[in-house]
């Protein structure tokens, strides 16, 4: 099960894993801004998912290289700079980060991990950098976990944990950074998993690959995608614990999906959580691809800030797109409320309420038996005003 | 040559035309909302270039199949209700509107095309759209161009008229409406073009689809796409001249691209125009779909608004795309000042003013000579707020 009360697992609640979070001096803010996770074993396995951005950051780079062996022993990860266009004193800067903290930890670089986030197209300052490297390994504790989180955030307005305690005795904790739709920096995901499993590097990447899928990469704040997005997950095998694949894929999976909750509810500025969901496709493909179109449509994002269920603009997104469908057929309900039946009005829109935070918008396309979920947030404000307002 | 100069030339300008617009009561402003257009002859050629929505609005498939045998007499528009996701009653409500207009003018009916825009999803009052369109035909005049440009608009701030007076004595007149990006109602785009050349309906729509391609399809405001845009030409052959199709083509063009560039300044909210081009791409094809990729970004246009030179949010958006170029070998440029160099720090972002209105953003990919412009505007307010001032 996953844990709902009680402190929140963390990156540092399964065996075999310290961390810390400290200060750098990366931020103006003066918040802590660099953490490092460290996999004390006894085993080192790792699987790693990245941006598909191929203007991909220096760090984003290193890693691809570090885990393509399948192992990593520790992670570091700042906050306050992103090191993306950077060119190749960028990656000189990231090798350097990861260097250090296999320095200090006495590893192999190239067993180090590296995350970076904040503004694109700006060096770090490496002098900064690397005392928080050396300060970080020397604080690294088994409850660092909660401070590791809090040095990763942007303008995130809370640390994000998650995690699962399997009755078998393993356990999986993460952190996650990402305000979504608002966040600058191009919104930049960074998710650090652990878990004390046994859980080969190959059966891993499977399963950290099956997770993303149905989570993180059906959260679309803003149809923009990062240069610098990461998940990890290191494991351990401290447990001596060695699920069966579908077991620990359906935990993780949880684990992703409740992070990603904790990254929509996160958007700055935004008043709706939006879940769309397609059903009736004829493949789960075309699901994504239609919910997709609808989440990322800015004049329906501004009609539910106005609480405006504005199905006509549903329905317009669904018709940009080559999924099956006849445009006669097609149902939209907001908050269960059939607004639009067979492609034409339906039942009174007065009828929605749109104040409740949570909003969904479920479209049946009548193709198929295939469905999905894209998550999204509202749009707010000016762009809305106009938008918003037009049907009150 | 453009008119530059003078009364602005309307789709009344060219011999053969009468136009009106009336106040039908469609509005609850109670300014004028529908229209006609009335080509006297002697030919009666026309084409027209509708949206690609599959979702497409009642008046939509009527005007396809009315123009199908390359002849319109006559054209109704109406703002204040779009007749989009109506079903079969919307259809028969814009059967209705062309019959009314067929009977008041002693046309058939299927040589009357049908424009709609406004909100999705309602119905039309046809008791007023029908006493409206009496009213209007019978106020048809030689004069009514700039009425009639008045009865089309939504939320458009200012009527929008073009045209090209030839040397060679046959001209082109037309009108518009669209508000661009913060346009409710999917921002639905209308134009109508006259001319008095003789235009045989085959190359009319060769040379509408062609003027088309480079001026309205590169208008990507939102990336909404409307369920009813329509651009229609109809040519009169009053002035007795056929124009080389070139000539005329030119022509059409440079009037296709005036109205867009009012459709862009008009666009609410906005505070700046934006000019992406790509140049340097191994075809015009890859060179639209990266500037349309960047001209999407929300968050690049929320940076636009903050006069922040984000040129890291320009190589994230081309990052996304599958065109041919080296990620280390872009440049970006704003406003002339080229930010990025080689995919990395250019020039101090200082050194860009983007307090103008008028903001290009230039991008070369080293890839190949084609080139292509999309233009756009920035993102204003609250979903700005947070993207805008991140690097402040």
């Amino acid at each position: 099960m996953t844990a709902t009360d009680g402190p929140p697992l963390g990156v540092t609640s399964p065996a075999g894993f310290r961390a810390a979070g400290v200060t750098a001096g990366l931020k103006r803010s003066g918040r802590s801004d660099l953490a490092v996770v460290h996999n004390i074993g006894p085993r080192h396995d790792a699987a790693v998912v990245l941006t598909s951005n191929r203007v991909a950051a220096a760090p984003v780079h290193l890693t691809r290289q570090a885990v393509a062996d399948g192992v990593l022993r520790a992670i570091v990860l700042n906050s306050g700079g992103a090191n993306a266009c950077t060119g190749e004193a960028g990656m000189a800067d990231a090798r350097a980060m990861a260097q250090a903290t296999a320095t200090a930890l006495d590893l192999a670089a190239d067993d180090v991990a590296v995350c970076s986030t904040g503004l694109i197209g700006t060096r770090l300052p490496m002098d900064l950098v690397s005392a928080g490297i050396t300060d970080a390994c020397r604080t690294l504790s088994e409850d660092g976990g909660a401070d590791a989180a809090r040095a990763i955030m942007t303008t995130d307005t809370r640390a994000k944990q998650a995690g699962h305690r399997a009755a078998a005795g393993w356990t999986i904790g993460a952190m996650a950074k990402g305000a979504g739709m608002l966040a600058p920096g191009l919104a930049t995901m960074l998710v650090v998993i652990t878990t004390d499993a046994v859980v080969p590097a190959e059966i891993g990447q499977r399963a950290l690959a099956e997770a993303t899928r149905v989570t993180f990469d059906r959260l679309d704040s803003d149809g923009c995608m990062s240069t610098n997005d990461t998940v990890a997950l290191l494991a351990s095998g401290a447990s001596g614990e060695e699920p069966p694949e579908s077991e620990f894929t359906a935990a993780l999976t949880a684990v992703c999906h409740d992070l990603a909750q904790q990254l929509l509810s996160d958007a700055e500025g935004a008043s709706h959580d939006i879940a769309v969901t397609v059903r009736g496709a004829i493949s789960e493909d075309e699901a994504v691809v239609v919910a997709r179109s609808v989440a990322r449509s800015n004049l329906l994002k501004c009609a539910v800030f106005g609480s405006d269920p504005n199905w006509g603009r549903v329905l317009a997104s669904v018709g940009t797109t080559d999924a099956t469908f006849d445009p006669d057929q097609l149902d939209v309900s907001f908050n269960g409320v059939k607004v639009c039946r067979g492609g034409a009005i339906g039942e009174d829109r007065s009828l929605v309420d749109l104040s409740p935070r949570a909003v969904t918008i479920d479209i049946e396309l009548y193709a198929g038996d295939a469905s999905a979920t894209v998550w999204t947030n509202d749009l707010t404000y000016d762009y809305v005003k106009e938008n918003a307002e037009y049907s009150t």
